[in-house]
């Protein structure tokens, strides 16, 4: 069996942790590099149901979108979840490694994936790394869609193509516009930076997470004022689950047993009209 | 005719400017203070479509919650649709007043609309201002229901009570978990700071807009490690709304015609399951 | 007759605002890009008596040196007299250009025709541009006159040069020195960074605005040490006043007319010794 | 004869050096304090004629109002005028006090010295220091005339008052304007704080030194739309060398000689209309 | 058995975390606060050998003085030797607690274990903790020996008096100078404030751990000049382990073991001269 | 006899105060440059003892590699030591120059010398300057030994090649490991970054001065988990000491007198075990 340390090396060679956002706590939070690792599950979120999982089908190691320590510590207490979670995987022997905006702006990465889960041919990143020539690596992705579509359909397109969740997909624009060129964009993409770069590309339509008022409301202002694209509004957890199954292939050829956590980590359990 | 100046005197006695976050922008952004004031319209947003009804409609004044010009400019040319705005209002003679985190924490304010239009008796605020000792005003409020009622029932009343939206509320907790007391924030609350004080204080629920997966999702973990409330996400337009006619009625009994735009200036305007 | 964005791109060819300084505001301050441009007035100050000429005579566009809001509002109500300025402006339909900052360091730009109107042969600038290889652009300029001549022949040659104001030209210098290269700057310019550039120079004179008492006398201490340039002070309006017709030239040939104010909008009005 | 240790406890009971300004650089520059003070010169500025006027005399002690180390230094050495300055002075054995916005705020301070020479009855000053309840101590002061005079024959006080220099006195405003409440500050008063305190008050008229254009300008503009000061401008030197014999008396009595250079150190030395 | 959240409440009462300095790291390192408690062992430092201490006894919880991760951290892997510490003690079931500033300034405090183990009567402390009225906490303590000594007879104490290490302790000032009045600080005490307030206090002697050659070279020459106290340098460890019984004291009466750790974890094991 | 101004040429070309870190304070602390110069004293530190020294052997230049004005001062009152020693050393004509990290950086500087004193063969600085393409200065050495010997060997070759200290040489190892290759580094070297340096590269041992408690003990239980150096602790003058015969070699040859101080300026004066 391979040991940790093995293990990690994969996830760093496909997600260079210098890559990642200088705010962002990426790699190992828990885990001994000399163990062996039989079984690795793959989850957006590391909560406790997710834990739960783990724990229950003997992961060696769990692997996460998000970082259960993004606020640095200076002690893992079981005073609160998050010192709980940590005692729970630590005296099981599960270690924890996260991949996150180094996942975001690698090739293939959270994006592409999200794009090729609603058929979009991907053209490259919305926000290109610095200082890269070729600028192949970069944060969201521009797509084209095989045949243009009305937005209306396009949507639908979307909320059938990623993890159902109980809120849904909102829209905002003219539901019969016709919408080719695409930008997406996993997890929280409401940054003044992508907004506007995403408009000035003349994409017709954004797709990504955790829109909110303001930003929302600004750009549907500028477009009516100047152009700009249709926004679609998905599940943050939707828009990167399609990243798991990727990620585990990284391993897949190996010794190494993987798993793709298909629990919903969504917070919103209903849904009202 | 009252004067724009006596105008504005009104709101600042209720809204007081010195009250509002350093960050905030309240106040006049255009308009002659000695030009005499007929109609006064009420919006949350400033958008396009708000100032075609108030020059369709002959205002003089336009009080919106939402300030037009948060980022501060160094000129307002025409050549994007905020500096159109400025031309527009301008041009026709009608000023625009800002009240916004002023009227959040004013009493009554925002938060007491909004819990008045979901039938809670108000007790306070859930950040009281610094260095009042009273601790009357402040951003949210606690409130209770009449009678404790589940989740769901409740979550029904929330999306009976305010304004409807194309996304309509979305709900995290046990549906049928008793709601007796409950926080409400207008607006975008999911400060780490509010959700800290919200769960301190016990409460059953918590009503508010803007809510993105982190903060939701560790507020649920935390719920589920050690309490903590339901939360409970409007629109951010329909969660500020219910403030406008207590606004206008600040005005009530004098010479000005009032009217409170009734336009949703939610972004989304489409929604799928 | 051209639009007033196609006015616009003349100014922003002569004078890019991307090499204005971070603290400036250049560009417009209010006027629509759509808008017929048939008159154009040109002046140092955007004061009400400016405006008032500006109204009189018709002007579609006001060109001036100095920005009306420098320091960035959150609105532009008339509650003050930048706000009615551009109350008065958007009414009147006549829109504000600033060209500051941009203009000093354009070549030409300001002080090239400080330094012309003084008879001077331009060498190039005192501080020029980071980063451009050529060297021509940049704060102030150094010069030679035809031939030597006494310091206080020189200051007499710099007041008949400029416009005429109440506070006259200081001098500070033995007025026997032979004065032959000379640096100027026009408006303020006893900034550290100019006074060393200057002195280490070896220039025999430095003409510039608003000169204090701290940095005069330290270099007129500093050249009783070792060595500095005599400085003469004018009036910051008629060291920069040279440059308006050198803008309004930048229309010439087109069907746009041109006018440059003549008011002296120094804020000293009388003088006594 | 006392010591020097002494003579400048007597100096920091009068300007206590805990009120002086958080970036200013007051007391002792150089000097022992054992050393024993048998002459003392007062004068504005450390320059090298006053230095020649110290030494000459024999001065053991120089008192000036203006530091000759403002900006902070790691070494002292003659390479530049500061230095050897100092390598003079230490060689000489004569000491250098400064007193400067210590001396500002005082009561009676620089600024009293000037009210007192223009013939004003002292209010208070125009900034007082923060937390001092009595508000007697402070930047600036307010006074009165005894009788109301046109600004004009204000203007030929304020020039007869002072040592003439010679660039002489700027005025701004209506010469017919009637002048009963003035305000000064000694040194360069163009600060926004000072300026809006000023205003604040309804001053007739504000005699203070290095005006520049855009702060004078501004105030003007200000004043022509709601209100505001005359501004008399008068050379910085000539403004603060009213508080020297001032501060000369504080050693009257004693066994010291005391001397005031009449040496006028404003940098101008020619004018020209 | 108490469980560890009691534990922690002895001495979080003792030692009030809010006391602790703002760049300080205190309280649980890792452990379940609903766990049992039977054996405690106190050590200085969490190092290796303190750890297999603390598991070969079968402690269920460690308490420091120095914090194992005062440097925030975003995970605990065992890359390192501080996460293989932390993954030991979660795989023993040992929990770490660390008391640090907030024992130092406690009363009684590290301080005053120290004072006590060299004979001192304690007044008070070298620096109060600001806003305390009584004055009584701090960092630091002076202290009275009952009896002048000679310094060279007074380091001789300091060495009998604190457990024995490698490199002993180091003296600066004239051995025959009497000592009477004592300054002590446990752990490093070369900050330039506290060697302010020794001096200022007039204290004989001042010992404490980890001087370095600028501060302590500037103390003599400061003190050459005008008095100051004689240095007394002693090993960091040796310095605050008197503090170990003491804390361990708390605990006395109770159904739980306690074990002072006699390992000197002071870094330097040889000396030479 | 050559000028101050030819002699600080000399060691400005040696030592380039434009390699000295940003915080540090070197060249002139006083002097005339065109003073002659015929003799020169070199020490570590410009202590009241060394002034003495150079003032009776009539030294116009002491040349230290500690700065006497490191923290920036607005005077030289002789009302503290530093101040007094600026008034000795200008009444009696004699200059002080620095040379600190410019000196430490140099190729040959202060951990040459340091190296070569043990007996070193120099490969290169332990951090090398930044944007320097042959990377040959820098902070610290690595170098070899022409033989391995064990540590306790090394440790006593340390002590036995640098001045005689109270303090001596303080040991962290096993001392029958084997030491060939060897980083060390004059002054103060517990910063984090070196040790990492010195760490990564895989040095036997590391020679320096001022360990402090935590760096040395964190470095220690590190080298414990993965390997690290063996840490030599030696007195700050001492470890610099080696520097001043180099430094005074640069002027060899000429008409200059050197002479280089054997005072102990260590502050430890005695030490007990």
């Amino acid at each position: 069996m391979p040991t940790l340390a093995e293990i990690t090396a994969v996830f760093d060679a496909a997600y260079p942790p210098a890559t990642a956002e200088p705010w962002d706590a990426v790699g190992l939070v828990c885990g001994d590099p000399a163990a062996e690792v039989g079984r690795v599950l793959f989850a957006v979120d590391p909560v406790d149901a997710v834990i739960d999982e783990a724990l229950e089908w003997g992961a060696d190691l769990l692997v996460t979108h998000h970082p259960l320590l993004l606020k640095a510590v200076n002690g893992v207490p079981a005073t609160n979840f998050k010192g709980r979670t940590v005692h729970r995987l630590i005296s099981a022997g599960c270690a924890l490694l996260t991949a996150h905006t180094n996942a975001d702006v690698a090739r293939p990465g959270v994006s592409d994936a999200l794009a090729l889960a609603l058929g979009l041919t991907v053209a490259g990143p919305i926000l290109p790394l610095r200082g890269e020539a070729d600028g192949l690596r970069g944060l969201g992705r521009f797509g084209t869609l095989p045949e243009p579509e009305p937005l209306g359909a396009f949507a639908e397109r979307v909320a059938a193509s990623l993890p159902r969740t109980s809120a849904g997909v909102r829209v905002s624009g003219d539901l019969d516009r016709p919408v080719r060129t695409v930008a997406v964009c996993g997890g929280a993409g409401d940054d003044r930076e992508l907004l506007a770069a995403v408009r000035a590309a003349g994409a017709d339509a954004y797709v990504t997470a955790d829109l909110r008022h303001h930003p929302a409301a600004e750009a549907m202002e500028a477009a009516r004022f100047g152009g700009g694209p249709a926004l679609v509004d998905v599940a943050h957890f939707a828009s990167e689950w399609p990243w798991l199954p990727v990620a585990a292939a990284l391993l897949a050829g190996g010794t190494v047993e993987t798993r793709v956590s298909t629990l919903v980590t969504d917070p919103w359990t209903a849904h009202l009209l």
